[in-house]
């Protein structure tokens, strides 16, 4: 991604008469011409404002009455939540027409003895789990964009982020769903039960589909109890194997649990912490892998004494270069800020990021085959690492000194080499968007993509549904 | 289900060119006729060996060869696990071709570190669970017929089952499969991580499609470590709200893990004691509802602690009416045994079963309510009831002192009332085949329906894939 950024020229608009039949449907407060959209922030991508008007549906029913029209009248839909995508699902262009989900963020319902909650598709993930600690419960998934994310972005996404190791991704997580439809319908399916096997799973195929079905509009999430009192450490490894020792002994270890387990290569630990000046991080001893481990107990104190010994005895068998526990609050949030921050790209701009899944058993020859063809293909790029250990989730950016963003599919044919054979994938939680078109067609091959737009034309027969991302004409 | 019994007078068969272009593709060992067929047990359902001609590939690639055979030549295709499927999805009839997967019945690989396990469909449960002990790992999924049930009969049905409510339906434990397509193709997506969003997600369509898409073949399934020691108790509860506290206690509880909360009405428990001759249950005080409770822990010691003081905190909060902990593991499997064995309809033949999921939140209220409509409906009718409790799942059976087997839709009519207000479903774990069709068709509406026609057709353009099942022409 991080293409190089101003929004195109307006080449043209969406005709006049299309702008007031949207308006007898949604109102005037539903609807936003180019001089309101400019007012918004982009989110992720500096091309997601480039359509000139944004439908705002307050119900499925509304957003199901501008599909239709936009079906007749032949405009491309792009549906927006939070704009935190990274693979372009949410690029819109002038003539198309963005429908926004942020009209649609009330929490319905919180219920904990059945553990579901029942929100609108526009509610944050941040203000979903704000109002889920009240009751002890938490969504079971949590990512770095979630103070902007929107629960229907990360429906549509199948999004995975930290917790996915534990609790799945999204997919594990919704119950049941509601989604407009181009044919002008609403599929309703809003299940609070896991188990439900009512004919073909048609909300499954939406869970995922990044726009290009339809638009998610309700979902029901089944919840988790929240974790108790967390403690994280910063441990150093030699080498990834080590590193994935440590990890799965944390998480079969008795007392508490681990939450967290976010990869970082060497490179990424230093770099980051030398930007944000955090001194206790700069002065740690070089290290080929550094993992940020959480742990969380029944109460504080048993959650240092886990980490700690657990740490004692890494220490002991030689499997770890250092580690570091925060000695406060700001020191732990210091370790949090060095994996979510992006002075990588800052750093280097114009780079590029992938998203990879690897079986954690293929996961340490991988990197260092990848490591090794990349380095054979072009020594002068430079490749940093992060990533959710647990689920063998890794994230690379490569830059240079200078900007390489049109070289995507050239070093992406160097990294995916050798992932299909050990039962990864090319495409991990960022999805598919208009990033990697070209990599899920050689991927999929020709019967899954025939397959997929034949469904897809079952849902989007006149193809209005975010045009040109994930499977283009 | 349970209907009457005998296989139909066979009126047809296939075609001799058919049958020695099948013999082509599989060999002689590939193919069994009628009276090989006749020396199979027909699994739950007497009816599952109509057909005179049974298909047994040894791998995707014959699977594919035999179905585009079918798809030519217009022959419905009967995919059969186990036989153990309880709504009539492997019913087959003269004139159709049985595939039955028993040839495929390979672990291929259980790989420890990424906790994968890839199979082929025609695995027993059973068997790989055998396989995984060695590795102190699980499938995460148990259910009754685990001796016969195989995975891939499990993948295509969604098995949910008495673990399901830890780690999810059979859709969970799914990493990557391969299925066979009527059009000669096959479908590989063969992962084995959790974050994979490669394009539309056409394996989630297979899983629960019971046999009306293609024909799973191999499967990738995500492993879980093995529970340590178990502890089983038995609890009366003089209500469900009673029973549903102490579950959630139990699961919320720490230092010991729930792994199962079988619900069993009294009168099942009553009957079904009787009929085994269970001495020590047969005393049991009636009540109104009976958990099956178990507990895991690091060591039998800490199973057996954490069961005795969980029910005595219940006692104490007069939550309970009694408790039965058995003293050796002969009175553990009784335990078991009254919750697994079908001694109520053993004693009232042609009897109806149902199977509905209710939000633990609504499910005490729904129970009365149902109760008191069927008995309006009808006073002679009796109702049973056993089901999985931490995720609202209920079976019912509903006999009279004569067969019943004709009042099937009547009687869902009555029970089902009230189930989508609630968000719950009418089918829970069983699926459609057969038996639930009309029901599918009046819950579901014509929105979804017509799109589950649609998506079959695009896999199944000929209507060759189970002929009849879930969605009828």
């Amino acid at each position: 991604m991080s293409r190089a950024g101003s929004v195109p020229v307006v080449a043209d608009e969406c005709p006049p008469e299309f702008r007031s039949a949207l308006e007898r449907i949604l109102g005037a407060e539903g609807l936003k011409g180019r001089e309101s959209i400019a007012l918004l922030g982009p989110g992720m991508n500096p091309r997601n404002l480039g359509a000139t008007l944004m439908a705002r549906p307050a119900s499925a029913r509304e957003a199901a009455q501008v599909l239709a029209l936009c079906a007749r009248a032949g405009i491309g839909v792009v549906p927006q939540g939070g704009r935190t995508g990274l693979a372009g699902g949410a690029e819109s262009q002038p003539g198309e027409l963005i429908v926004a989900l942020d009209r649609m963020n009330r929490i319905e319902q919180v219920a904990p003895l059945a553990r579901t909650a029942t929100v609108q598709a526009g509610v944050t993930l941040a203000a979903l789990e704000e109002a889920l600690a009240a009751h002890g419960l938490s969504a079971g998934i949590d990512l770095g964009a979630r103070g902007s994310a929107t629960i229907g972005g990360m429906v549509a996404t199948n999004a995975g982020g930290i917790e996915a190791f534990r609790y799945g991704t999204m997919r594990a997580r919704v119950l049941g769903l509601e989604a407009a439809l181009p044919s002008g319908e609403v599929l309703e399916e809003m299940s609070r039960i896991r188990k439900d096997n009512a004919g073909l799973p048609l909300r499954q195929l939406l869970i995922g589909s990044e726009g290009v079905l339809g638009i998610i509009t309700r979902v029901v999430l089944e919840l988790v109890p929240a974790p108790g009192p967390r403690r994280t450490a910063l441990a150093l490894f030699p080498d990834l194997d080590a590193a994935i020792r440590v990890m799965r002994a944390l998480e079969s270890g008795r007392g508490a649990t681990l939450i967290a387990a976010e990869l970082m290569s060497g490179n990424h630990l230093e770099l980051t912490a030398r930007a944000l000046r955090i001194a206790p991080l700069v002065e740690l001893p070089a290290a080929a892998f550094a993992l940020l481990i959480a742990l969380s107990a029944a109460d504080d104190d048993g959650a240092r004494r886990a980490l700690e010994s657990a740490l004692e005895h890494a220490v002991e068998s030689g499997l770890l270069i250092d580690a570091l526990l925060p000695k406060n609050a700001a020191e732990e949030r210091d370790l949090w800020r060095v994996r979510e921050d992006w002075a990588v790209d800052r750093t280097y701009p114009g780079g590029l990021w992938y998203d990879v899944s690897v079986p954690v058993d293929a996961l340490a020859r991988y990197l260092a085959a990848a490591r090794a063809r990349l380095e054979r293909h072009d020594a002068q790029l430079r490749l940093f690492i992060v990533g959710h250990l647990a689920d063998g989730n890794v994230h690379f950016t490569v830059n240079a000194d200078r900007p390489i963003v049109e070289r995507y599919a050239e070093i992406a044919a160097v990294l995916y080499q050798g992932l299909q054979e050990v039962g990864g994938s090319f495409s991990a939680e960022h999805g598919i968007g208009l990033e990697k078109r070209a990599s899920l067609a050689a991927w999929a091959g020709g019967t899954r993509l025939t397959l997929m737009r034949a469904v897809k034309a079952v849902f989007d027969p006149a193809g209005i549904m975010n045009p040109g991302k994930m499977l283009p004409r």
